[in-house]
């Protein structure tokens, strides 16, 4: 009952491929909907409107028996990714699942602030760097961070194509010193929205993160920490792991 | 000064590619001489005493050098591991890292205590699975968790091959519910000690990758964390990297 939350796809248990919780159990919960459009969007599924006939309005009942069928009630990290799951209203299910033992992590690009950032457990803010083609709303990713307040272990995470990127990246980290950065080289192959296991170019990918290895090495940025998508290395473009 | 050290390699900065820290900027010093000798020992030019003639008996003063040379002066965590590091005296290294704003992670499979674990900022306690060939002396282990005490963030690590190794993990894990857990699936064709790049399985790595995932979903070990050897995803059997 209450509000309904257009959801794009809720599967797992599988493991966290990125950042900081990497390897870590979990169901993601996909909800459907963004204000970005980024140039290299992964889950383009979720974002552009034209397959918002498949995002699926649910109640909060309705999302939580599938995270529990799909847990078998043990409790685990569910991380609310999208899209941006800031455009939904997900303090009802974030209260629901905690009263049952589960934990909360948030994806998002901090372009829209909601005062139930503070009932996370875990909050990610991923600023799209400039070969999104997306233009970052500092004043809003500043909010995002007093919504949130001292309770979720709040960090930065970083996609890092190029230069341009990595710069970007660096700045934006110099202005929250207090905040663990997390460095994602970009996938350029990404899956296209109808494809469910596209092709992907691996030598390419793994190129990129060696590239970002040794970028950070020579630099000596050594508070960044580099972590590729470990479901991309493993399982390609296949969706749902 | 003071005690020497034997040394196998000093190497980095690069990404640590195991464990807790994955993806942190880590210089490595790894010493020489092991009072373990696991099947699939995957760094045995580290462990086999016939190679010990490459094990260089260094000073905290020849070591630091090294370490301050390969990150430029700028602090970084430096990872302690082997070979068996608690066989040799590091406290003098910790300590003289320390007041350069160092930090130090050491990796040891728990058969040896030393009362300098205290002064870790990380200790990863990595006691080994049936397939090593190993027996653990949880006495040991105690007392490794004992003098390390409260100060290093502490944390198990087990090498996952199979069904034996996977119950090993589990229970060993049940004994110290109080400490993270890391399952790592096996590399089952580590390189021989006289090669420096060594031809790899990465099929049967990645399907041990994906096979221990699944066997942890379908058990709901939720709270276990699963994390390949990322280097080795990003770099197969080279050392050094």
């Amino acid at each position: 009952m209450g509000n309904q939350i257009r959801i794009s796809e809720i599967f797992g248990p599988t493991i966290q491929g990125e950042g900081v919780l990497i390897g870590q159990p979990t169901v993601f919960v996909r909800t459907g909907g963004c204000d970005y459009r980024c140039s290299w969007c992964d889950s383009l599924h979720a974002v552009d409107s034209q397959f918002r006939d498949a995002w699926q309005p649910m109640d909060v009942d309705a999302i939580w028996a599938d995270v529990e069928h799909l847990s078998g009630g043990v409790p685990l990290m569910v991380s609310l990714s999208g899209g941006n799951p800031a455009i939904q209203p997900l303090d009802g299910l974030i209260a629901h699942g905690h009263q049952r033992g589960y934990r909360f992590a948030l994806e998002t690009q901090g372009s829209i602030a909601r005062d139930w950032f503070a009932d996370l457990d875990v909050l990610v803010l991923s600023p799209k760097p400039p070969s999104s083609g997306m233009e970052t709303d500092w004043i809003a990713l500043d909010d995002c961070l007093n919504k949130a307040g001292t309770k979720p272990q709040t960090v930065l995470k970083f996609v890092v194509f190029d230069e341009a990127d990595y710069a970007y990246a660096k700045a934006a980290s110099a202005r929250y010193p207090h905040l663990p950065t997390y460095l994602q080289p970009g996938n350029h192959t990404p899956p296209p929205p109808e494809a469910v296991d596209a092709v992907i170019d691996m030598d390419g990918i793994m190129s990129r993160v060696h590239w970002l290895v040794d970028r950070v090495m020579q630099d000596r940025w050594f508070a960044a920490t580099v972590l590729p998508q470990l479901h991309v290395l493993l399982w390609g473009n296949k969706r749902g792991v």
